[in-house]
């Protein structure tokens, strides 16, 4: 075994080898966690490290065949053969990708509070957690109760219940607490099913009942909003990239990378490590709060993300007969300890239940959002994840599917793809030249293109004729933005580097274009059979619910031209953003809609597209710009072709 | 700050230190646990460690200002000055003294099984855990519950309950567990007073509900036993010193240290680490289990003990009024991370509940186990402890008091003193030519002398004139064995060196006595003054039990004839050795006795002996041999004076 001694910005860690360990995977040990997401293939070129003592045998054909000194090189590419000293330069280590904070609270306050209403305003309104502010009688010879005993004794008249725990850290904290504060106290407690009330927080006497912290764990992105508990105000959104992708970028990779040696325990820790508590500290900074300020927490995510975040074996999700090891969530009891979770170590978690190995929280707690039971006619509601993810249904019944949509919508596997944040490209037009018109959020540079600009841009390629109906470009037509690689892939360029100064050309390419089309052929023919299999079509649909981090300005009509959505009347329409966020909110914010979700779980029937006959059918029909059945999609036919 | 490199027996850690900082201090910064009873005053001379680089600076006068490599010398008399190297010998490490494991069962098992029966045949039997063996029916595609609801439903039915509650862990194990054993599993859980069950255990499907351990903390001494909860059955049970010691003798001590910087802590996390965990592990390691085995762990102990277990700030105890930061344990959620104890992670917690602040679970616990409450005549328990607790009582009300006897009864503070354990000279006599005989725990050859034989010794030294009324050695006596130091004081050789082939002679010195004289008249007196704040005497109890650590052949003739117990009939004195141990044991095997400790702790009414009048009088008329009233004494006069 060798000494590995590892520096970081702020840090230096030592670890130990053996011979012949990759390099890679002795810093992933030593909790170092570099930006790999091609998993150490060596294809990526992200995971560079600068060796500044020591030799290193390399593990692919290279000048020479070890490395010496002061050489920068790829840690998945090397194994080590003797002691050594690596310096990790901090954008190796950017493994979640930078942090998105919106700070202007205009953007989304209102949209969380409208919803909040709406909830109230038909199924009332219940708080998880409760404060009480006690004023205890001074204690004296005759009266000495202990501290706990006075407390609870207090306690049960103000909140009117028999039997009070108090947790061992609130009993260490009250011996000064009730001294510095003349025995007047504020008690945070939350009450459970069967009338005992559980104390999560004794503190100074403020009325203040603590804040929150919802969640929605998604496959590619990880999106959290910070709430005032008071009044339900939420104070800062935050969103990241899932550090999980660097082991695989769906569902199925993730499984399968879960299985292998110490594969749950590392997607356990990358998903909270590096994605959830970063958002949580960075909400908490940006409102001057900290970790201990969080006592609820409130997470909505797919079946797999939730069992991974929980670190609950995922294998047999993915065998038939396709079992979760959980789905409803209320009788699991679980800690921020448990999770590994920088919050109150009493905070109340509250998981959004799933109904089934590929539907899961993010659903319940999406239609929850969407409100889609509380109308009598026929609604739907698609949620364009990594995972998509459909519901059909009214207040009488919902049904429900899931397809593999791949992280397209989000940006990912997309060359120049990125997620809806400052710097992406959200709308595109192309004009007489070929050459393409945007809109960059934010108004700054561009930097990649997201899920709406997308859209757009396959539109606008297939109504100007550089692509056909498969997606591959027509080489007929002459143009300077369009070129192909040495191996006569073709690539359309959206934004020369020349022209707007930045470091590398944005591009979408035909392999971009493949899994672009894939993603929507996917949920366009989950969405058909789900309908058929009810005997229904997209007309008996009153209302089309869309959900997803795709952007906030989807074309409808660019949408509809590429066969993503049906050609439907656009009032029909409704653009949602992250309704497993929304939902995840309602359930921090209000008990009756962690109720709501539980019911809707249990509620909802679930299709399994995989067996169900005619579905394979359906999507490769649906694998054409718009379909292969152009009468669908009247819009399309005065594209070129 | 300089590196300090420690060399331990098994490992080799380095801390850093800044200039001037005590060696001792920066060991134990480093989590090195020495041997230091004095706590640092350069007097008990065991904080030994070698230096073996680098120079220190010496505290107190020596030869020399410095020490420099190689030098032996105490830790707690020099200060870092420069980066050292030390070693710690394993004897300076041996904190905790060793475990004493009694491996014949013939020796405890009947004594428990009796108090159990005993119990039951008086208040019934209820498990806190039950076992249930469940066979679930294997998934389907169309019963595709997940894990947890399946076992969840399959688990309501057998148990007859509605509400379940399954930790995060045991989800975990759930997947493979079914899987495994043909989805038939073992369930281990436990009832809430509300009817909602808690799922402590899921494991392979064997009807056997796992083992608990059954703690007393007592301040000089820890006793726990490893119990088969299956049948109630002792298997083994072991004790040694409580590693809190170093830091002070006894309860106020102890509360001054916590409340200095990190003692809290210190103190906290030494009973668990040092004194427990120990027991713990040797009482698993000899009956082959391990700590996960351990799925029920109860614990009696004083209410200072039981504060510093919890790491609870215990100073508000010593201040008047007098207030515990808790007293009924009933509604304290504590887990076994929470304290550090390294069993099941969900084993359930059982906490003896205490009076006040000097009357603690370990009475609660001992009343029960001494049937103190099931007779209609007046009775008194007296527990011979570092902290002396006596009740007085019957079926119709208890009272108790506590008394700050120290830790002589078990041997502390004494020269030779030493717990009741193989070694120990466990009673005396002295002959015509004033020389010890006496009878050695294990009869092998003498280590030091235990409770029932200082009360022996004592005795014998008052009987034949050595020592006169205020234990002092009479002078005018002319014997070998008595010898007198430099001050002047005296000591009694009991076991000569030469004679009995041991290291050192073991003997007892005239502060050795003065210490068991104010320990016998804190007893003494506290019984009367308990007895006649009701208008009482001695004469009207039916019997006395007497509990602790002391010895299990006290002589009750020389118990009486020093003025530790009244004179009395012998008929009405039981030994019932560490009652609190005992009781401690019930709890875990039966609810009932849990819930009965519960009631005794709101029932008993509490004497607070500093401020009751008449109480020091009694206690300087006590602190002669055997009193200032010789006539409460008659058996004494025939003594030589």
């Amino acid at each position: 075994m060798f000494d590995v001694t590892v520096k970081l910005p702020h840090d230096t860690v030592t670890v130990k080898a053996a011979a012949g360990e990759n390099l890679l995977q002795v810093l992933r040990t030593a909790g170092v966690q570099l930006d790999a997401p091609c998993n150490g293939n060596g294809t990526c070129g992200k995971c560079r490290v600068k060796l500044e003592k020591g030799r290193v045998k390399r593990l692919r054909p290279g000048r020479q065949d070890t490395a010496g000194g002061g050489e920068l090189l790829l840690a998945c590419s090397c194994s080590v053969t003797e002691p050594l000293v690596v310096t990790v330069p901090g954008e190796t280590l950017l493994a979640c990708g930078s942090i998105c904070l919106e700070r202007d609270s205009s953007i989304f306050a209102g949209r969380y509070d409208s919803v909040k209403k709406a909830f109230e305003a038909l199924h009332g309104r219940e708080n998880h957690l409760q404060t009480a502010v006690l004023q205890l009688d001074e204690p004296t010879l005759d009266d000495n109760l202990s501290d706990v005993d006075r407390l609870t004794r207090s306690f049960r008249l103000a909140a009117g219940c028999d039997r009070v725990i108090i947790n061992v850290e609130q009993a260490r904290k009250l011996p000064h607490l009730l001294r510095e504060n003349g025995f007047k106290v504020a008690v945070v407690y939350s009450r459970l099913p069967d009338g005992t009330s559980r104390l999560l927080d004794v503190k100074a006497p403020r009325e203040h009942p603590g804040y929150g912290i919802a969640v929605d764990v998604g496959t590619t992105s990880v999106a959290a909003c910070l709430v005032d508990l008071e009044n339900g105000r939420v104070l800062g959104e935050a969103a990241c990239t899932n550090a999980q992708s660097r082991y695989g970028a769906d569902v199925i990779n993730r499984i399968i990378f879960a299985t292998k040696g110490d594969g749950l325990h590392l997607l356990q820790t990358a998903v909270v490590r590096e994605s959830i508590n970063p958002l949580i500290r960075e909400l908490c900074l940006h409102s001057g709060l900290r970790g201990d300020d969080i006592v609820l927490f409130s997470v909505a995510a797919n079946t797999v993300m939730t069992h991974l975040l929980l670190g609950v074996w995922p294998d047999f999700l993915r065998k038939e007969p396709y079992i979760p090891a959980l789905t409803a969530t209320e009788n699991i009891a679980v800690t921020a300890a448990d999770l590994g979770l920088c919050i109150n170590k009493n905070a109340l978690i509250l998981l959004a239940p799933s109904v089934a190995s590929y539907v899961g929280g993010d659903i319940t707690a999406g239609v929850t959002a969407a409100f889609l039971r509380e109308t009598e006619k026929n609604s739907m509601l698609i949620d364009l994840g990594t995972n998509g993810e459909i519901v059909l249904g009214n207040s009488e019944f919902a049904m429900t599917c899931a397809c593999s949509a791949g992280p397209a919508f989000e940006g990912g596997e997309i060359s120049c793809g990125m997620r809806a944040v400052a710097g992406a490209i959200e709308s595109v037009a192309i004009d007489g030249t070929y050459t393409a018109r945007f809109k960059v959020i934010g108004g700054q540079k561009p930097a990649g293109i997201c899920g709406s600009g997308l859209i757009d841009l396959i539109a606008e390629l297939k109504r100007t004729g550089l692509i056909d109906a498969r997606g591959r470009f027509r080489k007929e037509i002459n143009t300077a933005n369009v070129v192909y690689d040495a191996y006569g892939v073709g690539r359309y360029i959206v934004a020369a580097k020349e022209r707007y100064d930045i470091p590398a050309d944005i591009y979408l390419t035909e392999i971009d274009i493949d899994n672009f089309i894939r993603a929507k052929a996917a949920v366009y023919s989950a969405a058909c059979v789900l309908l058929s299999s009810l005997g229904l079509d997209f007309d008996d649909l009153a209302e089309i619910k869309v959900a997803g981090g795709i952007g906030n300005h989807i074309n409808l009509d660019n949408a509809v031209r590429i066969g993503l959505f049906p050609a439907l009347n656009p009032d029909k329409f409704t653009f949602i953003g992250n309704s497993s966020l929304t939902g995840s909110y309602l359930s921090l914010v209000n008990k009756k809609a962690t109720a709501f979700m539980q019911q809707a779980a249990q509620q909802m029937t679930y299709l399994e597209l995989s067996v169900y006959p005619g579905y394979m059918d359906e999507f490769v029909s649906a694998s054409f710009i718009p379909h292969t059945d152009s009468r669908r999609f009247p819009s399309a036919a005065s594209d070129r072709s």
